[in-house]
C-alpha cells in the first residue's frame, strides 16, 4: 500500500515517526513500493537527509518547478506542487492518516490521485516504537519523576500556618509548585507544555491547571506529561499527595485506587483488551458504590468517570485505548494505568503509571512509590 | 457563514485563536449564526468554560449520547459524535480550515453536512490578533532577545585558543551556546522548541541545528522562535555574530543585509505587498551580483535563496507571506523581515526582526542592535 502524509513533524505524530527530526513547515511525504520520498524545501533538506538518509528528496524548485507556479499565488502553488510531487513519486493511489488535510485531499483527488483514510495502518506503525522513541519515552519518564519528586519535596518541607502550607514565609501555591515541577522536569531534556498541579476540589474538575494556596490535609494531584526534546515522545504519570492528615474519605479512595491500579497492572499482557481492564476496574468501583460511565451519577465528573488509561508515544493520548472501547494489547505498546475517583466540590484521587507491554506481561517504565504522604515518595 | 473546526488547541492555530486555552484532546468546535458551540469531554469542560464563557458546551455523554455509540468502537464513535454535534448545533453547511481532518470531513459529508475549505476566512481571523495574543508575541520577543543576549555574551566572553573559542577551559560549542540560550529564553515564560545556533558553513544549510566548537572569525547565526506559554504565540528573531575579526566577505554581506533590512522595514505599511518588498530585496541583491529565486545559482542555497520574511502569530510561519507570492499587508499583521545571504561550504549572514503593521507604517517589536560584534549587542 502506497502512503502519503502532508504535515510538519512538530504537529504530526505520523510524520515524526517516519522522519524523526524537527521540521516546522509542512511537506509532502510519500512511500511507493516501500521507498520513501519527500517534496522538500532547501532549508529543510539537510535535516531531513540526516534523519532519513534513505529517503529520496524532491526539491521544490529544481525537481518540481515551483518557479512556474509562483504567478498562481502561494496557496495554489503549494497545492499544485503536492500533485506534481505525487506524479514524480509515481503515486496514484495511497493510504493517508485520518488527519490528512482536507484542502490537499481535494486537490489531489481532483488531479486523479486516489486517497483512502487508513487509521489502522498508521496506528499500527506508531504502536511499534523505534528504539529511539522508546529511549525518548524513558527519558521523558525520568523527567516526569523528577517533577513529581520536586512537588513532593516542596509539599513535605512546607510549614503549615493556620492550615495553609508555607514555603520561605509565603503561601505554597499550585503556581509555585508548578514552577518547581517545571524546573526539575525540564532539566532532564524534556519540555513540559501542559500539566497540572491541582488542589482540593480543583482536582475533581479534569485537565485544567490548579491555582492558589494549598491547605494542609487536602489532596494535591500532580499530573505530568513531559515531551522528550530529542525524540518528541511523551511520558505521562501522576500522583496524589496530602500534606498532613488526609481526610478519611480521601485515604479510603486512595486505597481503592491503589488496589485497582495494582489489579490492572497485574493483568496487562498481549491479547488482553483495554476494555477488559476498564470493565474490571468499573466492576470494582461499582461494587464499592461509585458511579462509572456505565452507571452515571447526576453529574458527569463523579465516581470513576474516565478511561482507565491510554496509549502514549508521539502523542500524549494515542492507541491503544484503555477505556470502554479499548482493543487488544500487543508487545511494544506503551500505556498508562490511571484509576481516578472524584466528587465535584470535594476532590479526587489518581495514581498513574506508565507500562511497556512485553511478550508475556508488562514492564513498569515509571517506578516511584505511591503513598499519599509526600515525604514517602521515592 | 457557519464554521466547523475539528482539532485540539495545542496543534491547531485556528482553534487556539477561538478557544484560547490548552486542550490536548481534539474536539469539534462550531459557529452557527455567530454563536459558538463545542462538543466537549467533561475533563476539559472547566478549562473551556473559563476561556470562552459565551461558548455553549455539548457534553459527549449527557448531551450527545456517547454511551449508545460505545459498541461501535472508539473511532466510529468519535466520528458519529461529531455528526450528532453538528445536528445539535444546527449546522448543515460550514466553512472549514484547510487542515480539517479528511476522516471527519468524509463522515460529516456522508451524513449530509456540506463543508467548504475557506483558507481566507481563517487566515483573516488570525491576522487580526487579540490583545492577549499581541501581549504574548511581545513576551515571546522579550524571551528571544534574552536568548540572543545570552549567546552574544558567551561569544564575547570566550577566549580564543588556537583559533577556537573557549569558555571555562572547554571549547565553546554550538550545543553549549544553545543551552545558555534556552535557559535565558525560557526564564521569560516561553518555550523554545526548535531553534538554531549554527556556525561557519553550517549557517548556509538552512533550518537545522548547529554543532561543534566555534572558531574565531566565523559567522554564528542565532535564530530563535520562542513560543509564549500562556498565549501559545511565537516570536522569531535572529542575529549573526562573529567573535574576533570577520572575514571581509562576511562583513560585506552583513552591510548589504543591513541595508536590505532597513530598506524593507522603511517600506512596511498597509497596502504594500509582501512581494513588493521581496522584489525590491531581490533587485538589490541581484544588482550586487547575488543569485535569487528569480535567477537561481547552481545550487538552491546560494545568494538570496529564501523569502524576505513571513507572518508570525500562533504559528511561526503564517500569513501574510513576505516572499514572491506575498499579498497586501493590513494593520495588525505581525511579520518578520529577515534578509539572508549564503554560499554553500562558506557561510551565511542573516538579521531578522519582528514588526507590527500599524495604520500608516510599522512598529518594531524587536529592538536589539544589529552589529556583528557580539560585545556590541544591546
Amino acid at each position: 500500500m502506497d502512503v502519503l502524509i502532508d504535515a510538519d513533524t512538530i504537529r504530526s505524530p505520523e510524520l515524526r515517526h517516519e522522519v524523526p527530526t524537527a521540521i516546522v513547515d509542512p511537506f509532502l511525504y510519500g512511500e511507493r513500493d516501500g521507498a520513501a520520498f519527500a517534496a522538500t524545501s532547501a532549508l529543510d533538506a539537510a535535516s531531513i537527509a540526516q534523519a532519513r538518509p534513505d529517503l529520496q528528496q524532491l526539491d521544490l524548485f529544481t525537481d518540481l518547478g515551483l518557479n512556474d507556479l509562483i504567478p498562481s499565488g502561494r496557496e495554489a502553488a503549494l497545492l499544485e506542487i503536492r500533485l506534481r510531487a505525487c506524479r514524480a513519486m509515481g503515486i496514484t493511489k495511497a493510504a493517508v492518516p485520518p488527519s490528512f488535510p482536507l484542502a490537499t485531499a481535494e486537490h489531489l483527488r481532483a488531479g486523479g490521485i486516489e486517497l483512502h483514510v487508513d487509521r489502522e495502518l498508521f496506528s499500527t506503525r506508531r504502536r511499534s516504537k523505534t528504539p529511539a522513541e522508546l529511549r525518548g519515552i524513558w527519558r521523558a519518564t525520568k523527567a516526569a519523576e523528577a517533577g513529581l519528586k520536586a512537588a513532593a519535596q516542596a509539599l513535605d518541607e512546607a510549614e503549615a500556618r493556620d492550615g495553609i502550607l508555607h514555603r520561605d514565609g509565603e503561601p505554597l501555591t499550585c503556581e509555585r509548585v508548578s514552577d518547581l515541577v517545571r524546573q526539575a522536569a525540564e532539566s532532564h531534556g524534556a519540555a513540559l507544555a501542559t500539566f497540572h498541579v491541582a488542589r482540593g476540589p480543583q482536582t475533581a474538575t479534569g485537565h485544567g491547571p490548579g491555582t492558589g494556596p494549598i491547605a494542609q490535609g487536602e489532596p494535591v494531584i500532580v499530573d505530568l506529561a513531559p515531551q522528550d526534546r530529542e525524540s518528541a515522545c511523551f511520558s505521562d504519570i501522576a500522583r496524589t499527595f496530602v500534606a498532613g492528615e488526609p481526610d478519611p474519605e480521601i485515604a479510603h479512595w486512595h486505597a481503592l485506587v491503589l488496589e485497582a491500579h495494582a489489579q490492572a497492572i497485574a493483568n496487562v499482557r498481549p491479547g488482553v483488551r483495554g476494555s477488559d481492564l476498564w470493565n474490571a476496574a468499573a466492576d470494582f468501583f461499582e461494587q464499592h458504590g461509585f458511579h462509572t460511565q456505565r452507571k452515571p451519577g447526576e453529574t458527569v465528573m463523579e465516581g470513576f468517570p474516565t478511561a482507565l488509561g491510554h496509549g502514549v508515544g508521539l502523542e500524549i493520548h494515542e492507541d491503544p485505548g484503555v477505556g470502554r472501547t479499548g482493543t487488544e494489547f500487543a508487545p511494544g505498546d506503551v500505556i498508562t494505568i490511571e484509576p481516578f475517583l472524584c466528587r465535584p466540590g470535594f476532590g479526587a484521587v489518581q495514581v498513574e503509571d506508565l507500562l511497556l507491554v512485553t511478550a508475556d506481561g508488562a514492564e513498569r517504565i515509571s517506578s516511584l512509590t505511591t503513598g499519599l504522604a509526600p515525604g514517602d515518595l521515592s
